[in-house]
Protein backbone atom coordinates (compact mmCIF):
# COMPACT_ATOMS: atom_id res chain seq x y z
CA UNK A 1 0.00 0.00 0.00
CA UNK A 2 0.93 3.79 -0.35
CA UNK A 3 2.50 5.44 2.21
CA UNK A 4 1.18 9.27 2.63
CA UNK A 5 3.80 10.85 3.98
CA UNK A 6 3.75 14.14 5.96
CA UNK A 7 6.89 16.05 4.85
CA UNK A 8 7.19 19.51 5.86
CA UNK A 9 8.88 22.19 7.52
CA UNK A 10 8.34 23.99 10.89
CA UNK A 11 9.94 27.14 13.05
CA UNK A 12 11.38 25.91 16.62
CA UNK A 13 8.12 26.32 18.51
CA UNK A 14 6.31 24.24 16.21
CA UNK A 15 4.58 26.16 13.68
CA UNK A 16 4.55 25.86 9.58
CA UNK A 17 3.67 28.90 8.79
CA UNK A 18 2.89 32.46 10.53
CA UNK A 19 -0.46 33.51 11.62
CA UNK A 20 -1.33 34.97 8.62
CA UNK A 21 0.32 32.02 6.96
CA UNK A 22 3.33 33.48 5.52
CA UNK A 23 6.59 30.93 5.35
CA UNK A 24 8.76 33.76 4.66
CA UNK A 25 11.07 33.23 7.75
CA UNK A 26 12.15 29.75 6.44
CA UNK A 27 14.34 31.63 3.86
CA UNK A 28 17.71 31.42 5.00
CA UNK A 29 20.14 34.26 5.30
CA UNK A 30 22.39 34.59 2.07
CA UNK A 31 25.52 32.44 2.65
CA UNK A 32 23.70 29.73 5.51
CA UNK A 33 22.76 27.38 2.96
CA UNK A 34 25.80 24.53 1.51
CA UNK A 35 25.69 25.30 -2.31
CA UNK A 36 24.29 22.42 -3.80
CA UNK A 37 22.40 20.65 -0.64
CA UNK A 38 19.08 20.42 -0.78
CA UNK A 39 18.88 17.89 2.08
CA UNK A 40 17.40 15.07 0.29
CA UNK A 41 14.35 17.08 -0.97
CA UNK A 42 15.19 15.59 -4.97
CA UNK A 43 14.99 12.36 -3.30
CA UNK A 44 11.90 12.62 -1.66
CA UNK A 45 10.09 14.62 -4.74
CA UNK A 46 11.22 11.08 -6.59
CA UNK A 47 9.26 8.43 -4.57
CA UNK A 48 6.12 10.65 -4.27
CA UNK A 49 3.87 11.24 -7.71
CA UNK A 50 0.60 12.46 -5.80
CA UNK A 51 0.30 15.38 -3.63
CA UNK A 52 -2.33 16.34 -1.13
CA UNK A 53 -2.97 19.74 0.55
CA UNK A 54 -5.28 22.25 2.19
CA UNK A 55 -7.07 25.11 0.96
CA UNK A 56 -5.06 27.78 2.60
CA UNK A 57 -2.03 25.82 1.75
CA UNK A 58 -2.56 25.74 -2.13
CA UNK A 59 -2.79 29.98 -2.19
CA UNK A 60 -0.02 30.16 0.20
CA UNK A 61 1.97 28.34 -2.78
CA UNK A 62 -0.06 29.85 -5.26
CA UNK A 63 1.63 33.38 -3.71
CA UNK A 64 5.09 32.48 -4.18
CA UNK A 65 5.01 34.46 -7.36
CA UNK A 66 6.24 31.03 -9.04
CA UNK A 67 4.71 28.46 -11.76
CA UNK A 68 2.91 26.13 -10.13
CA UNK A 69 6.01 23.71 -8.69
CA UNK A 70 4.70 20.07 -8.80
CA UNK A 71 3.04 19.92 -12.84
CA UNK A 72 4.68 16.16 -12.81
CA UNK A 73 2.73 14.91 -9.78
CA UNK A 74 -1.00 14.61 -9.42
CA UNK A 75 -2.25 16.93 -6.93
CA UNK A 76 -5.33 16.68 -4.68
CA UNK A 77 -6.41 20.35 -3.28
CA UNK A 78 -9.49 19.62 -0.19
CA UNK A 79 -11.50 22.44 -0.20
CA UNK A 80 -15.46 22.63 1.03
CA UNK A 81 -16.16 25.71 -0.92
CA UNK A 82 -13.84 26.22 -4.04
CA UNK A 83 -14.90 23.77 -6.38
CA UNK A 84 -13.86 25.24 -9.55
CA UNK A 85 -11.02 24.55 -11.69
CA UNK A 86 -7.91 26.89 -12.40
CA UNK A 87 -5.63 27.02 -14.35
CA UNK A 88 -3.23 24.76 -12.62
CA UNK A 89 -2.42 21.22 -12.16
CA UNK A 90 -4.69 20.15 -9.80
CA UNK A 91 -8.26 19.30 -8.40
CA UNK A 92 -10.17 20.45 -6.23
CA UNK A 93 -12.09 17.93 -3.38
CA UNK A 94 -14.76 18.72 -1.74
CA UNK A 95 -15.84 15.34 -0.19
CA UNK A 96 -14.87 13.53 3.02
CA UNK A 97 -10.83 13.68 2.92
CA UNK A 98 -10.57 10.92 5.03
CA UNK A 99 -12.33 8.52 2.88
CA UNK A 100 -10.55 9.90 -0.61
CA UNK A 101 -7.36 9.31 1.08
CA UNK A 102 -8.14 6.18 2.32
CA UNK A 103 -9.20 5.10 -1.44
CA UNK A 104 -5.95 6.81 -3.21
CA UNK A 105 -3.87 4.67 -0.56
CA UNK A 106 -5.28 1.34 -1.77
CA UNK A 107 -4.42 2.42 -5.39
CA UNK A 108 -1.58 1.38 -7.26
CA UNK A 109 1.40 4.34 -7.28
CA UNK A 110 4.34 5.83 -5.82
CA UNK A 111 3.95 7.54 -2.26
CA UNK A 112 1.69 10.16 -1.32
CA UNK A 113 2.99 13.98 0.25
CA UNK A 114 0.87 15.29 2.62
CA UNK A 115 2.34 19.51 2.17
CA UNK A 116 -0.15 20.24 4.70
CA UNK A 117 -1.49 22.72 6.55
CA UNK A 118 -2.64 22.23 10.32
CA UNK A 119 -6.51 21.26 9.76
CA UNK A 120 -5.90 18.55 6.87
CA UNK A 121 -2.85 17.19 8.92
CA UNK A 122 -5.09 16.72 11.87
CA UNK A 123 -7.82 15.20 10.07
CA UNK A 124 -5.66 12.85 8.52
CA UNK A 125 -3.76 12.12 11.86
CA UNK A 126 -6.85 11.19 13.37
CA UNK A 127 -7.84 8.98 10.87
CA UNK A 128 -4.95 6.80 11.54
CA UNK A 129 -4.13 7.39 7.69
CA UNK A 130 -0.69 9.08 8.03
CA UNK A 131 2.47 6.47 7.92
CA UNK A 132 5.38 8.83 7.97
CA UNK A 133 6.01 12.41 9.13
CA UNK A 134 9.45 14.48 8.09
CA UNK A 135 10.19 17.31 9.83
CA UNK A 136 12.69 20.01 9.14
CA UNK A 137 12.83 22.46 12.35
CA UNK A 138 14.10 25.76 11.99
CA UNK A 139 16.06 27.43 14.80
CA UNK A 140 13.71 30.34 14.38
CA UNK A 141 11.32 31.02 17.25
CA UNK A 142 8.53 32.23 15.79
CA UNK A 143 6.48 33.34 19.08
CA UNK A 144 2.94 32.76 17.35
CA UNK A 145 1.45 31.07 14.33
CA UNK A 146 -0.24 27.95 12.59
CA UNK A 147 0.94 24.96 14.34
CA UNK A 148 2.04 21.39 12.27
CA UNK A 149 -1.21 20.25 13.36
CA UNK A 150 -4.96 21.95 14.86
CA UNK A 151 -5.49 21.39 18.31
CA UNK A 152 -7.03 17.63 19.00
CA UNK A 153 -6.55 14.32 20.77
CA UNK A 154 -3.49 13.21 22.33
CA UNK A 155 -1.49 10.94 19.98
CA UNK A 156 1.02 7.93 20.72
CA UNK A 157 1.10 6.43 17.09
CA UNK A 158 4.46 7.83 15.90
CA UNK A 159 7.83 6.40 16.92
CA UNK A 160 11.60 8.34 16.11
CA UNK A 161 13.89 6.88 13.01
CA UNK A 162 15.96 9.05 12.29
CA UNK A 163 17.44 12.75 13.14
CA UNK A 164 19.78 14.96 11.39
CA UNK A 165 21.57 18.10 11.91
CA UNK A 166 21.45 19.79 8.37
CA UNK A 167 23.44 22.71 9.39
CA UNK A 168 22.83 25.16 12.09
CA UNK A 169 20.15 26.58 10.81
CA UNK A 170 18.06 23.34 10.70
CA UNK A 171 17.69 19.51 11.87
CA UNK A 172 15.05 17.16 9.89
CA UNK A 173 13.64 14.32 12.12
CA UNK A 174 11.65 11.20 10.73
CA UNK A 175 8.97 9.39 12.62
CA UNK A 176 7.27 6.00 11.10
CA UNK A 177 3.24 5.22 12.01
CA UNK A 178 3.73 2.38 15.12
CA UNK B 1 29.97 34.18 33.25
CA UNK B 2 27.70 31.96 34.56
CA UNK B 3 25.27 30.49 31.52
CA UNK B 4 21.85 30.40 32.14
CA UNK B 5 20.48 26.71 29.96
CA UNK B 6 17.38 26.17 29.65
CA UNK B 7 17.01 22.51 29.86
CA UNK B 8 13.66 21.21 29.22
CA UNK B 9 11.30 18.23 27.58
CA UNK B 10 8.29 18.78 25.33
CA UNK B 11 6.06 16.86 22.73
CA UNK B 12 6.37 16.34 19.37
CA UNK B 13 3.81 19.52 19.01
CA UNK B 14 6.06 21.80 21.05
CA UNK B 15 3.63 21.75 24.82
CA UNK B 16 6.03 21.27 27.89
CA UNK B 17 2.77 20.19 29.52
CA UNK B 18 -1.22 19.42 29.59
CA UNK B 19 -3.37 22.31 29.59
CA UNK B 20 -3.33 21.58 33.50
CA UNK B 21 0.27 21.59 33.93
CA UNK B 22 0.58 17.55 34.15
CA UNK B 23 3.79 15.83 32.82
CA UNK B 24 2.42 12.19 32.72
CA UNK B 25 2.92 11.82 29.30
CA UNK B 26 6.28 11.88 29.24
CA UNK B 27 6.92 8.57 31.46
CA UNK B 28 7.82 5.80 28.67
CA UNK B 29 6.12 2.70 28.92
CA UNK B 30 7.32 -0.62 30.73
CA UNK B 31 10.88 -1.61 28.82
CA UNK B 32 10.90 1.54 26.67
CA UNK B 33 13.99 3.30 27.97
CA UNK B 34 17.38 1.40 28.07
CA UNK B 35 18.24 0.26 31.79
CA UNK B 36 21.03 2.85 33.01
CA UNK B 37 20.66 5.32 30.50
CA UNK B 38 20.11 8.61 31.63
CA UNK B 39 20.70 10.39 28.41
CA UNK B 40 23.08 12.78 29.89
CA UNK B 41 21.06 14.39 32.85
CA UNK B 42 23.43 13.17 35.28
CA UNK B 43 26.33 15.46 34.03
CA UNK B 44 24.05 17.64 33.43
CA UNK B 45 23.10 18.30 36.71
CA UNK B 46 26.75 18.33 38.02
CA UNK B 47 27.73 21.42 35.76
CA UNK B 48 25.05 23.53 37.05
CA UNK B 49 24.39 24.87 41.00
CA UNK B 50 21.79 27.06 40.52
CA UNK B 51 17.59 26.42 39.35
CA UNK B 52 15.56 29.32 38.27
CA UNK B 53 11.79 27.82 37.29
CA UNK B 54 8.18 29.78 37.78
CA UNK B 55 5.60 29.16 40.91
CA UNK B 56 3.82 26.94 38.87
CA UNK B 57 6.79 24.70 37.58
CA UNK B 58 7.33 24.37 40.87
CA UNK B 59 3.74 23.48 42.23
CA UNK B 60 3.89 20.72 39.43
CA UNK B 61 7.32 19.58 40.60
CA UNK B 62 6.20 19.43 44.42
CA UNK B 63 2.94 17.61 42.88
CA UNK B 64 5.40 14.69 42.08
CA UNK B 65 5.04 13.44 45.17
CA UNK B 66 8.37 12.74 46.09
CA UNK B 67 11.09 15.39 48.24
CA UNK B 68 11.93 18.18 46.71
CA UNK B 69 14.79 16.98 43.99
CA UNK B 70 16.85 19.37 44.17
CA UNK B 71 18.31 19.78 47.55
CA UNK B 72 22.06 20.62 46.90
CA UNK B 73 21.29 23.41 44.66
CA UNK B 74 20.35 26.89 44.87
CA UNK B 75 16.65 27.21 43.53
CA UNK B 76 14.71 30.37 42.87
CA UNK B 77 11.21 30.26 42.24
CA UNK B 78 9.89 33.26 40.71
CA UNK B 79 6.29 34.47 42.13
CA UNK B 80 4.80 38.08 41.82
CA UNK B 81 2.06 36.66 44.64
CA UNK B 82 3.26 33.75 46.82
CA UNK B 83 6.26 35.12 48.94
CA UNK B 84 6.31 33.45 52.12
CA UNK B 85 8.74 30.46 52.24
CA UNK B 86 8.08 26.84 52.78
CA UNK B 87 9.91 23.73 54.05
CA UNK B 88 11.73 23.39 51.09
CA UNK B 89 15.03 25.06 49.99
CA UNK B 90 13.86 27.47 47.89
CA UNK B 91 13.30 31.30 47.54
CA UNK B 92 10.88 32.92 46.47
CA UNK B 93 11.53 36.25 44.00
CA UNK B 94 8.99 38.99 43.73
CA UNK B 95 11.20 41.56 41.80
CA UNK B 96 11.87 41.64 37.89
CA UNK B 97 13.45 38.24 36.40
CA UNK B 98 15.34 39.99 34.28
CA UNK B 99 17.25 42.01 36.96
CA UNK B 100 17.91 39.15 39.07
CA UNK B 101 18.96 36.83 36.65
CA UNK B 102 21.21 39.29 34.89
CA UNK B 103 23.09 39.71 38.37
CA UNK B 104 23.12 36.14 38.92
CA UNK B 105 24.64 35.87 35.84
CA UNK B 106 27.53 37.99 36.46
CA UNK B 107 28.34 36.12 39.78
CA UNK B 108 30.79 33.70 40.02
CA UNK B 109 29.76 29.71 40.56
CA UNK B 110 28.45 26.85 37.51
CA UNK B 111 25.81 27.15 35.25
CA UNK B 112 22.42 28.00 35.99
CA UNK B 113 19.21 25.62 34.97
CA UNK B 114 16.56 27.20 33.69
CA UNK B 115 14.06 24.92 34.44
CA UNK B 116 11.07 26.46 33.06
CA UNK B 117 7.83 27.30 32.58
CA UNK B 118 6.33 28.86 29.30
CA UNK B 119 6.50 32.72 30.98
CA UNK B 120 9.84 32.81 32.63
CA UNK B 121 10.96 30.78 29.61
CA UNK B 122 9.70 33.78 27.66
CA UNK B 123 10.49 36.59 30.02
CA UNK B 124 14.35 35.56 29.79
CA UNK B 125 14.29 34.83 26.10
CA UNK B 126 13.29 38.08 25.32
CA UNK B 127 15.81 39.96 27.46
CA UNK B 128 18.85 38.14 25.83
CA UNK B 129 19.12 36.06 29.17
CA UNK B 130 18.86 32.59 27.71
CA UNK B 131 22.74 31.48 26.75
CA UNK B 132 21.74 26.88 25.67
CA UNK B 133 18.71 25.31 24.94
CA UNK B 134 18.51 21.93 25.46
CA UNK B 135 15.54 20.25 24.44
CA UNK B 136 13.94 16.30 24.46
CA UNK B 137 11.16 15.91 22.32
CA UNK B 138 8.84 12.85 22.70
CA UNK B 139 7.26 11.44 20.17
CA UNK B 140 4.22 12.09 21.59
CA UNK B 141 1.56 14.72 20.40
CA UNK B 142 -0.52 16.21 22.97
CA UNK B 143 -2.97 18.40 20.92
CA UNK B 144 -3.02 20.89 23.50
CA UNK B 145 -0.72 22.07 26.41
CA UNK B 146 1.47 24.99 27.42
CA UNK B 147 4.27 26.09 24.78
CA UNK B 148 8.01 25.87 25.69
CA UNK B 149 7.71 29.88 25.27
CA UNK B 150 4.96 31.92 25.77
CA UNK B 151 3.10 33.76 23.05
CA UNK B 152 5.81 36.92 21.81
CA UNK B 153 7.82 38.15 19.23
CA UNK B 154 9.96 36.07 16.87
CA UNK B 155 13.51 35.53 17.65
CA UNK B 156 16.29 34.22 15.63
CA UNK B 157 18.82 34.90 18.15
CA UNK B 158 19.82 30.45 18.35
CA UNK B 159 21.72 28.02 15.75
CA UNK B 160 21.49 24.18 16.44
CA UNK B 161 24.92 22.68 17.46
CA UNK B 162 23.89 19.18 17.99
CA UNK B 163 21.07 16.71 17.50
CA UNK B 164 20.64 13.07 18.63
CA UNK B 165 18.05 10.04 18.53
CA UNK B 166 18.08 9.03 22.08
CA UNK B 167 15.79 6.12 21.19
CA UNK B 168 12.79 5.59 19.51
CA UNK B 169 10.69 7.64 21.81
CA UNK B 170 13.29 10.85 21.92
CA UNK B 171 15.54 13.09 20.25
CA UNK B 172 17.89 15.96 22.12
CA UNK B 173 18.46 19.13 20.61
CA UNK B 174 21.35 21.64 21.81
CA UNK B 175 21.39 25.44 20.70
CA UNK B 176 23.65 28.04 21.51
CA UNK B 177 23.38 31.68 21.33
CA UNK B 178 24.32 33.50 18.45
Amino acid sequence: MRKVRLYIAQSLDGFIAREDGKVDWLEVEPGGEEPGTDYGYAEFLAQIDTTLMGYNTYREILGFGIPFPYPDKTNYVFSRNHKKEDENPVEFISSDATGFVANLKSDSGKDIWLIGGAELNRVLLDAGLIDEIIVTTKSTLLGSGIPLFGKGNESNGFYFQSVQLLDKHFIQYTLQKK
